[in-house]
């Protein structure tokens, strides 16, 4: 066999960029297996090619405006040689089988490429029409026979994401989580298509981020100073495995609640309570009252905009106890100068604001939890706000509906709270949500950017994370890529993901099963 | 420091099998640790001995019975060197730091000793308050300070188990487990003092276990006729493992129904069913109609009698569809001819009494799971039958007094279905079981032998099955081991149950977390 070349139909060919592989899937015998998640559109063959991993190998097309040093192409093609042709990487390849075959070059083409696509990072605007997400899709049509040999079907797909942003939250507060355990996070993230990790970092339990400007929180705050800590060096090496497969970093500090593990390194940051007119002892939110919590915050985030380069900062604004700030004279005198009276709503909406005034000074475009939407309906709002809605399923049409009317961009998590787990195929949950069933105008619709996958860390550590999240999170993943007539149905959905699951044991995802059955190659990693 | 010695006070002499350790639990910082599950007395103090990884020894007390050469004895000195000092044995260990030191040996005497505790596998009557469930104990009291050396405090320890059977059931047949996996489970059945391992090897989806007599049965009904069986090898791995560590094997072979599986390996065992006066192509559970039948199953079990040296055999018996059987008019025949009439629970129990009669030929003790008393009540019952009850829990005290009062043995397993998960701390609803809280004479307590920890495995396999099954079994097995009336508070004992479940991730059981927190030494196997 020859060189296998891409193909471009003046029917596939677009504008901006536009990637065309030469792909297969077999018929028959491999009905069930396919892509996941699904692409837009994918046009099978029975025509199918034998790969040999001794002469296969990929490149950059001609009329490609990417070329040969473009460091994430060159570094996903050798990631996906080794997922494609695991037997061959891992020396069990037997070298007569194949001794006969020419070689066989897969082109890649990027017809246009911007500086960011090779050498930059992710950002919201990344086309995703290109570049190695279609790698995953590849890679999951090639197919071994009962001798080993690989084999492709001549398919023909055109694939883009239906939501730009397709997001997972870890929480690495509740529990710490070592670095290698979100890396692994990372690729399983990119086999299902996700490309933002929401890192919840710090919480009220610890706060295991290694400030450079703020040592002491971590070293005060953390559960350990040394071994349950992220230093700048594990934060970047999260960041760059990320961007090498496409996903962006969205930190998340979150305020003034949730903070209690920030007030053991930094002193006079949370609001002393009160108990029959003296402090108590124990502490509440961040005190909004003083000028040095701003001077504070200023400072970390601008450590924290240098450190993580994503467009976006998270700034929680969570579930607010007003209970502390209401038993502080201090607090409560601040409230009468600023005209607030008693409605504390008012005082978490001027702090919420400083904070976004601090961002947007830093260029970075604001996220935070939904709460915060309820206060600033009566404050003026930033338009770059993204909002989170984390409400309980039965009400976030209704969430979704009045905050897109209100203009605001929104992230659905609502659904995708992963972490609350269910005997059964839960995955159904999951998989049948609607992002758009909520009644508004095609503007409205148009403001939902996507949906996140909630993992919180309750009850979630390493021990226990990668089979909580996998394949339930690809569930979610392919309603926020695919379109979603052609993946209504479970049933339909049920091979295709349970294949989908075997590959990702295959790849060393420690993925748990969806119901009764078994993989090829069981999970080996005890 | 010198030799640390077993000391006998007349208080603690038994005439029978009897054992003391000189042990240690620090106090203060060290309150919240000990040992889990929770022995019956435990008495601690605060002086401590420092002992050195380089100088400390296991032996046999010069009154022991058992002696050097006592196998399983000598292996647990072994592994539990390596698991009381894991820095020394991974090579960590810095040799200056204790140099200084003298021998100190810790002496474990049995008194009494027959065959079976050295050499033999464990059996009903084993009397487990010598042996090797001693130096559990005894590793979960050494700690280590801040610079890593390691202490006991002295210790005063008496223990027995409350119920004599403990037991995990793993099944291999909706999933299967690599053998690694089941080794694994065995190691950690150990550490919470499991002592039986109910091996539900065969079912519907699968049939793993390969016979040496009808190698069929898993060559075309096993998963795979090579990668997802039991080879005689590797049962024989199981069970060696589990002798090391105290732990029966006990086999079920569930029949009649839930044998899909061995329909495909065996013809004419499974029952036709007809549609319309014709055969359907489908098939029911095992035909009770055919001597065949009994033949054959007289033949399986005289093999599983040999490979399993166990004194019990699961018989299943459980969730029998009678539709099938209503079905074929041969069984129907049959039926007129025996005189069942349509009473297909007759039938049932005419095929339960013959399996019955072939094990107890061989020897053997039969289990069944409980559906088999319901029709056993009309019919003649062997006194060796012992039950497994798996009602619902809100029922399952009238079920134990029913059965109790008819003479039958029990074992516990409706509240421990451990494969239902739910979330947040359904640990708390494994602890609080009161097995005993029935309404019933003191003769009928006496007959609940025990409790079993279920995990089936429509949801599990190797990727998910130890942190779904740990530290939440710990939980049952606390119920099962230690004085109820100790251990009835789910708060007390939460901060040593996190303590054990730390002490599980040490030794390299990916056990899951309780809540928000951490462990010195986080799981480190991704």
């Amino acid at each position: 066999m020859g060189v296998m070349s891409t193909v471009s139909s003046g029917q596939h060919t677009r504008p901006m960029c536009y990637l065309l592989l030469l792909m297969i899937l077999q018929l028959g015998l491999h009905t069930a297996e396919g892509v996941w998640p699904l692409p837009q559109t994918l046009i099978s063959s029975t025509e199918r090619f034998h790969l040999s991993p001794q002469a296969f190998y990929f490149g950059y097309g001609r009329q490609s405006a990417a070329q040969q040093g473009c460091s994430v192409l060159d570094a996903a093609f050798k990631r996906y040689f080794a997922l494609i042709f695991p037997d061959y990487t891992s020396g069990r390849w037997n070298l007569f089988s194949d001794k006969n075959e020419s070689k066989i070059l897969l082109q890649i083409c990027l017809f246009s490429v911007d500086h960011n696509d090779c050498d930059g990072y992710p950002n919201e605007s990344s086309s995703e029409r290109c570049k190695h997400k279609r790698l995953e899709s590849f890679s999951q049509l090639v197919y071994q026979d009962d001798f080993g040999s690989y084999f492709v079907n001549k398919t023909d797909i055109k694939d883009f994401p239906r939501f730009q942003f397709r997001g997972i939250l870890l929480d690495t507060s509740r529990h710490y989580l070592p670095v290698q355990a979100i890396l692994k996070t990372l690729d399983a993230m990119a086999y299902s298509k996700f490309n933002v990790f929401h890192w919840h970092i710090v919480d009220d339990p610890s706060f295991p981020y290694q400030s450079r400007t703020f040592p002491d929180l971590s070293s005060k705050g953390a559960f350990h100073p040394m071994t349950h800590i992220y230093t700048q060096s594990d934060v970047r090496r999260v960041i760059s495995h990320a961007r090498m497969r496409g996903i962006r970093v969205l930190p998340e500090f979150d305020s003034p609640g949730h903070t209690k593990s920030w007030g053991k390194g930094q002193p006079d940051l949370l609001t002393p309570c009160y108990k029959g007119g003296i402090p108590s002892g124990t502490f509440g939110p961040i005190n909004p009252a003083l000028p040095s919590t701003y001077h504070f915050m200023a400072t970390l985030f601008k450590e924290v905009s240098v450190v993580f380069p994503d467009s976006y900062i998270h700034l929680g604004g969570d579930e607010v106890d007003f209970s502390c700030w209401k038993s502080n004279p201090y607090v409560r005198a601040f409230m009468q100068k600023m005209g607030f009276g008693s409605d504390f709503t008012k005082l978490e909406a001027f702090y919420m604001e400083n904070i976004v005034n601090i961002t947007s000074a830093l260029n970075k475009t604001s996220i935070v939890w939904q709460d915060v939407f309820d206060y600033h309906e009566r404050v003026s709002t930033p338009q770059q706000i993204t909002h989170i809605n984390y409400e309980v399923r039965s009400t976030y049409y209704a969430e979704l509906s009045r905050m897109t009317k209100a203009g605001m961009r929104v992230v659905l998590a609502a659904p995708w709270y992963i972490n609350h787990i269910s005997y059964g195929q839960d995955w159904h949950n999951y998989y049948t949500v609607q992002p758009l069933n909520f009644s508004g105008t095609e503007e409205q619709k148009k403001l939902v950017i996507g949906g996140e996958v909630c993992m919180w860390g309750e009850y979630v550590d390493a021990t226990n994370l990668t089979p909580r999240l996998w394949p339930r999170a690809s569930a979610a993943a392919e309603r926020l890529w695919s379109d979603e007539k052609q993946t209504s149905n479970v049933d339909m959905a049920f091979p295709r993901l349970q294949d989908f699951r075997c590959k990702l044991v295959r790849r060393g995802i420690q993925a748990e099963p969806l119901y009764v059955g078994h993989c090829k190659q069981e999970y080996q990693g005890i």
